[in-house]
Order: structure tokens, then C-alpha cells, then sequence
């Protein structure tokens, strides 16, 4: 990280932030590969799709579908263009507000889902929660939690509440 | 993160898997916009020129520099072509084994990182470091290298042993 950083993190947070940066880096590579060659699905595509068959009536408005999967609105909406063309996703006007949109998981992609969580949920036991014991799962929460107040200082998005 | 997670994952898990996946989505933005915005390169880039600016003499191996960056070879040659076009970086046949290619960092390329340094490294203190107590990191490090062990089982990446 160049002579400034290392005089301006200690080592010990040198140590923890390369760690750290790696698996940020080797992460999305790992559930991306799998739900790729086993579900034809990006894990961005699988995570907006499963908190769509989470959500009462299995619908939500698009602010807040893209507030629950940490995106940008244009990003959803990319997204959501190519899982309505592939079936999984319809889009409609939310009937409270005409001005907001709503999306509804199909039938399909409710299947599309539950068969394809055990092989998702797999990898991410394998890879992120098993290797770690439970007081490391209460620590990454509480850290994850304080990166978070910063990463989304206005509570853009869910996770941080959960 | 449909039925199936809900009922494999325990509650605590699940609210720990969700902070951290959050995070994962959200760091890499974040430290790219900061280094596109004042130094047009992504973080990959600068994360390859730090490296190199930290080797004896500012050289290494191409698969050792992978091995530091977390990339696969395609991809790092990928960006070195990028780097050698702007000037920063050098490739050329290694001394001791002509098969294999060294990169070398140019004056251009350390004063590059140099000046980039002091932005980079304000944005991971704020987001990630300064959030974080003595005992958070030291949780954070153990943690990370938890993980790395399943991301990286063959020690390909060097991280884990920092």
C-alpha cells in the first residue's frame, strides 16, 4: 500500500485490512461461480430474487428491493429487466402510488429460488460461516455493523438494522 | 436468501451473513470512487503499483505479483498492459528464468503512488479502520484468516500469511 499508508496504519491493522481486502476481493468470485454453473445466476441476481420470495406477497417496491439488495435504483432496474425477461420478475404500478413501481416474484421464480438456496447456502457455510466459531459470528456482526455506520451513513440500506 | 437459507442458517448467522455480504457489496465502490475521482485508477490498479512499490527493487515476478493482488495471472496481465501503457509499469523478461516476465515499477509509476497514497489511505481509515476498536481488529484479523483458509485453500494468495 505505498511508504504513506504503512506509516499511517499500524501493523496490526496492516495485517487485518490485507486479510480483509482479500476476501472482500475473493468473496463475490466464489458465490458468483457457483450460482453461474449451477443456477445461470449472478449472486446479485439470486439475492434480489430471494428477497423478493422473503417479502409479504412476494412483492416490493423497487426503492425498497434496491434498499435490501445495497444498490443503486438504475442498478436494480438493469437487473430487473433481464430476470422479467427470463420469467422470474414482474413489474407493475404500485397500486398505494401510481408514481412508485412494484416488483413480484413469478411462480417461476419462487422455483427458481428454493431449488437453487441449498447449493448457495452451501457455499456460504462452507466459505464464510463454518470455518468460524460462535463468537467469531457475534464479532462480524458487531464489526460489520460499525463499517456499515460508515459505509451507509444514512441507512440506505437494511442490513445494518437487522 | 430464500426458504432453504432461513432454515440452515441460525438467526445469528443469518444477521451476521447479511452485514458482512453488505459490506462486501459496498467497500469496493467506495474505494474505487475515491481513486477514480483522484487518481483515475481503480483499485485494483493502485492495489498492483503499491505492491510493487513495496518490493526490492520495485520489481517482482508476474505470478507474484498475482499471488499479492488476489488476481489470476489473465486478469493481472490484463491491467499491467493498462499500467504500461500510462507509463508505470515495465515488463520484461525475468534474468534468472527467461520464461518467466518480471514487472517493474517506473519512477512514474512511485510517484504515482506516492501521491495517491494519502487519499487511498484516509478512505480505508474512515470507512473501515477508525470505526474499529484495538480489539475489533485484532477479532477482524483472526476472522478474515478464518476465512481465507476455505477462500484460499492452497495458499495461493499471501494475505493469510501476513
Amino acid at each position: 500500500m505505498g511508504d504513506g499508508e504503512e506509516r499511517w496504519l499500524t501493523p496490526e491493522q496492516q495485517h487485518a485490512w490485507k486479510k480483509f481486502i482479500s476476501v472482500v476481493e475473493l468473496l463475490p468470485g466464489v458465490l458468483d461461480t457457483q450460482l453461474q454453473r449451477d443456477a445461470d445466476l449472478t449472486h446479485f441476481e439470486y439475492f434480489t430474487l430471494a428477497m423478493l420470495s422473503e417479502a409479504p406477497n412476494r412483492t416490493l417496491r423497487m426503492t425498497a428491493l434496491a434498499s435490501l439488495t445495497n444498490a443503486t435504483l438504475p442498478r436494480l432496474s438493469h437487473v430487473a429487466t433481464r430476470l422479467e425477461k427470463r420469467g422470474y420478475l414482474e413489474r407493475s404500478p404500485c397500486p398505494e402510488d401510481r408514481r412508485a413501481t412494484n416488483a413480484l416474484l413469478t411462480e417461476a421464480g419462487f422455483e427458481k429460488v428454493r431449488t437453487t438456496a441449498p447449493g448457495h447456502v452451501s457455499t456460504v457455510l462452507a466459505n464464510v460461516i463454518d470455518p468460524l466459531t460462535p463468537a467469531d459470528i457475534s464479532d462480524l456482526d458487531r464489526i460489520m455493523g460499525r463499517m456499515l455506520g460508515e459505509l451507509d451513513p444514512n441507512d440506505r440500506f437494511q442490513a445494518k438494522n437487522e
